[in-house]
C-alpha cells in the first residue's frame, strides 16, 4: 500500500470538521480508532502484534527461521533457554497516534505511517531482515489526556511507576486505571514492559516542529531539557464591582504579569516559555478570582539555561505577587533532562543519508525516553514548511513525507541487515 | 420564627463543606433546595404565592378584606371591574436565593430571609396593612448560570425577550429552556411578567458589597452603570518547544496585557475594571494558544467615565495585539445604564430611619431593573464589615442585620400603613 493511500486513511480519522484538527488524548474515542486502524494495517501485514500492560504496541516483522545470521548471533548473546530462543532485540520504529487537543495531523502518526510505508517498501525490494523490525505505536505521548507527556513509553520503560501512572486523572476527574478499563485493558498490567526488552535499536521519525531543517530529512542531535511547572496564584474571591482595586487580592493580575515575564525572559535567554493552559477561580465575570493556576511550559538549549529561565520568571512573579497581595506556589510537574543522542548511532545514519544535516529539537518525544532508558535511539526529522506544529495548520510537503519513507527504509535496511 | 433560626436554617442549603462557599445557579438543584425551602416557609405563614413564567415568586401579605381604607383606595385609583376588584397593587420587598460560583452566604438571601423575618415582626406587632406586602424571590439575578445578570427580573420587566432569554446556554450547553423543564417550568410561559403590574413599590434589602457604610443600615442613591464586555483574542496556535519567541503569534499575551492595562485603567479612573473569567483554546501546556477569551467587568461612577475607561483599555489592548500579531474583538454582552432610585421614596425611607446614610454602589440588583420598568424602587443596605462579597469570606454582624430586619419591618409598615 502507498504512502499516500495510508496517510489519506489515517488521517481521516477523527478530523474535526470545523477546525481541520485532532483531538486524539489517550485512550479517547478517536485515539482509539486511529489504534484500530493501526492494528488491521499489521494484521493486513501479517506483523505479529505484541502489546504491554498500558497500551503500547509493536508489530514485528520477523526474520524467516534459520535464514539470518544476526538472528542467531542475538539469540546467543541473548542466552538460549531449554524452552526455545531468547528474544532476539529488534530494530524498532514508530511513534504514536495520539494528539494535543485540535493538534494537526503529522505529530506522531507521520512516524506510524511512515514506518509501515517504509516496510512495505522494503519487502517490496525482496529485503530480507537479519534481526526482527518492529513499527510501534506508544500510547498518550503527548500527555494531552492525564498531563504527563510520554505516559505509555515512560511506564515501559520504568522511569514512572504504575503506582503514579494510576494516580494520574484527567480533566474530567477519570482516573488513569478507569481509562484503560474502557479501552478492554487491565489496569493491574500497568508497570516496566517486557517490549523495552526487545528494543535492540530505537529511530523515530517526526515532522519538525520549528523552522530548523531546509533539507526535506534531517537526523536529531539531542533533545533540550524540558520543564512544566505549575503556578499557583492565590488571591481572595470578591465583588467586582464593589470592591475597590486598591482593596484587592486579585490573583489574575499577578498572573498577567508573569506571563508577560515568561516570553521577555525566554527572548532574553533565547530560550522558550509559554503559559499555554489556565485554570480560574471561580472564573466568574462578576468576581475577583479567588485562584489562577497556570501552567508553564519552558525549555532551553541546556539545563543550567533552563534553571535560570524559571528562577528569572519565579523572581518576577513573587515580587508582582507582593504588590498585588497574593502568593504563589510553584510546583515542578515534570523535569526532562537533556537528552544527547549517542553519536555513533547518529553518524551512521547521517552516513547512510548521504550526509543529512544533523539539529537538536525543543520537543519531547518517546526517543528520549528510550535514549535514557539505554536503548540506542536515533531520530529522523521531515522538513515542516512554516514550523508550525501543536495546531491544525501544521504541515509537511508530499514530497517530503516520500523522502521520509524511503530514508528510513534505508536507516532500518542498514541496520537491520 | 426568629431572623436568627431563619438564617441558620437557609444558610445550611448547598453549603460547600470545602470552601463554606455557595454555587446556587438558576434552576440547579441547590438554589431549587433554597427555593422550596422559601415556599415552605411561606405556606407554614400563609402566605399566598405566586410564580411566573420564568419561576420569579411573589409571597403575599394580603390585608383584610373591607377592614382597610387603603386597599380601597387603591382598588378605586385602579378601577373596578364589574366581575370583582382589579389587583391592589402591593407592596413588594425580597432579593434572590442564586449565587455567584463559590458565593456567601448573605448576598441574595439576606433580603429574602429579612423580608421573612419582618413580615413576622410586623405581623407579632399586630400591624394591619392597608396593601398587600409582598415577599419576592427573584431567579438568576447574579446570572453566574447563564451570563445574563438579573434575567428573572429583565424577562419579568420586558427588557429581554423571551426569545433572548430562551436563546441562551449554559457552560454545559444545556438551554434555559432545558434547565427549566427540569425545574418543572414550562418554557412557553417565559416572557413579561403579571407580577410586574402588582409591585407598586419595590424595597431590596442587600448587604452592602464595599466597605462605603460604616453605619448598621444605609439606603441606597444610586446603581453605577456597568458593562460586560467579551474580548475575544485570537492567535495562531503551536508548539511550545519548538516555536521560536520571535515567530509566535501568543493571543495570551496580548490578554495579560489587556489585564494590566485594565486595572491601571481602572484605577486611574476612580472606576472598577476586572478580568474574572478566562477561557483557552486548546488550554494545553505544551502548546501556544489560538484563543483566549476573557470577560471584562465595568462599572463607573457615571456613563461618561465608564465609556472612556472601556475605550482606554480597548485602544492598549488593540496597541498590544498588533506587537504581537494577533487580532481582539470586543463584544459588549450586557451594559447597563445608570440607575438613580427615585429621590422621593428614598427620601421617605432616610426619614422613617431617622436620617440613615445615603450611598450609591457598584453592583447590580434586581432593584435597578425594576426601577428601570417604572416601579418606584428603593434598596436598604446592611454593613459589611470587610467590604468582601462574592466569596465564601462575606460576612455581616447578626446584630447589623437585626437592625436591617428591623429598618425593613418601619419601611414597610410606613409604605403599606
Amino acid at each position: 500500500m502507498s504512502f499516500e493511500s495510508l496517510w489519506a486513511d489515517q488521517s481521516a480519522i477523527g478530523r474535526d470538521p470545523e477546525t481541520g484538527g485532532y483531538t486524539r488524548g489517550g485512550w479517547t474515542p478517536t485515539e482509539r480508532e486511529a489504534t484500530h486502524w493501526f492494528l488491521n494495517q499489521c494484521a493486513t501485514r501479517g506483523l505479529s502484534v505484541e502489546s504491554d500492560g498500558i497500551g503500547n504496541l509493536i508489530a514485528w516483522w520477523e526474520p524467516e527461521p534459520g535464514t539470518s545470521v544476526g538472528s542467531a548471533v542475538s539469540s546467543i548473546q541473548g542466552g538460549e533457554p531449554a524452552g526455545g530462543p531468547a528474544p532476539r532485540p529488534g530494530v524498532v520504529t514508530g511513534s504514536h497516534l495520539d494528539s494535543v487537543i485540535d493538534g494537526g495531523a503529522f505529530d506522531g502518526p507521520l512516524g506510524v505511517v511512515s514506518a509501515l510505508a517504509a516496510v512495505d517498501r522494503l519487502r517490496a525490494e525482496g529485503f530480507e531482515p537479519s534481526v526482527p523490525i518492529g513499527v510501534g505505536a506508544f500510547v498518550e505521548e503527548e500527555g494531552s489526556r492525564f498531563g504527563m507527556p510520554c505516559l505509555g513509553s515512560r511506564v515501559a520503560a520504568g522511569v514512572l511507576s504504575a503506582e503514579k501512572a494510576l494516580a494520574l486523572t484527567d480533566r474530567t476527574g477519570i482516573p488513569l486505571a478507569v481509562a484503560l478499563e474502557q479501552s478492554g485493558i487491565d489496569p493491574a498490567g500497568v508497570g516496566p514492559s517486557p517490549l523495552i526488552g526487545q528494543m535492540g535499536t530505537f529511530v523515530e521519525l517526526h515532522v519538525e516542529q520549528g523552522r530548523g531543517l531546509t533539507a526535506p530529512v534531517g537526523v536529531a542531535s539531542s533533545i533540550w531539557p524540558h520543564g512544566r511547572y505549575r503556578f499557583t496564584f492565590t488571591g481572595e474571591a470578591n465583588h467586582a464591582g464593589t470592591t475597590l482595586m486598591e482593596d484587592r487580592h486579585d490573583p489574575m493580575l499577578t498572573y498577567a504579569m508573569t506571563a508577560l515575564a515568561a516570553n521577555k525572559q525566554a527572548r532574553l535567554a533565547g530560550a522558550r516559555a509559554t503559559f499555554g493552559r489556565v485554570s480560574v477561580e471561580p472564573n466568574g465575570t462578576n468576581a475577583v478570582p479567588s485562584q489562577v493556576t497556570a501552567w508553564l511550559d519552558a525549555r532551553a538549549a541546556d539545563t543550567a539555561t533552563l534553571e535560570l529561565l524559571l528562577a528569572a520568571i519565579t523572581r518576577q512573579a513573587v515580587e508582582r505577587a507582593e504588590r498585588d497581595g497574593t502568593t504563589l506556589e510553584v510546583t515542578p510537574e515534570s523535569v526532562s533532562p537533556i537528552v544527547n543522542f549517542p553519536t555513533g548511532l547518529r553518524d551512521r545514519l547521517v552516513g547512510v543519508l548521504d550526509g543529512a544535516p544533523v539539529l537538536p529539537t525543543g520537543a519531547g518525544h518517546d526517543a528520549g525516553v528510550f535514549s535514557d532508558a539505554g536503548i540506542p535511539t536515533a531520530m529522523l526529522f521531515v522538513r515542516n514548511p512554516t514550523g508550525i506544529s501543536h495546531s491544525p495548520a501544521e504541515y509537511a510537503e508530499q514530497d517530503d513525507c516520500l523522502a521520509g519513507v524511503e530514508a528510513l527504509a534505508a536507516v532500518l535496511k542498514d541496520l537491520a541487515k
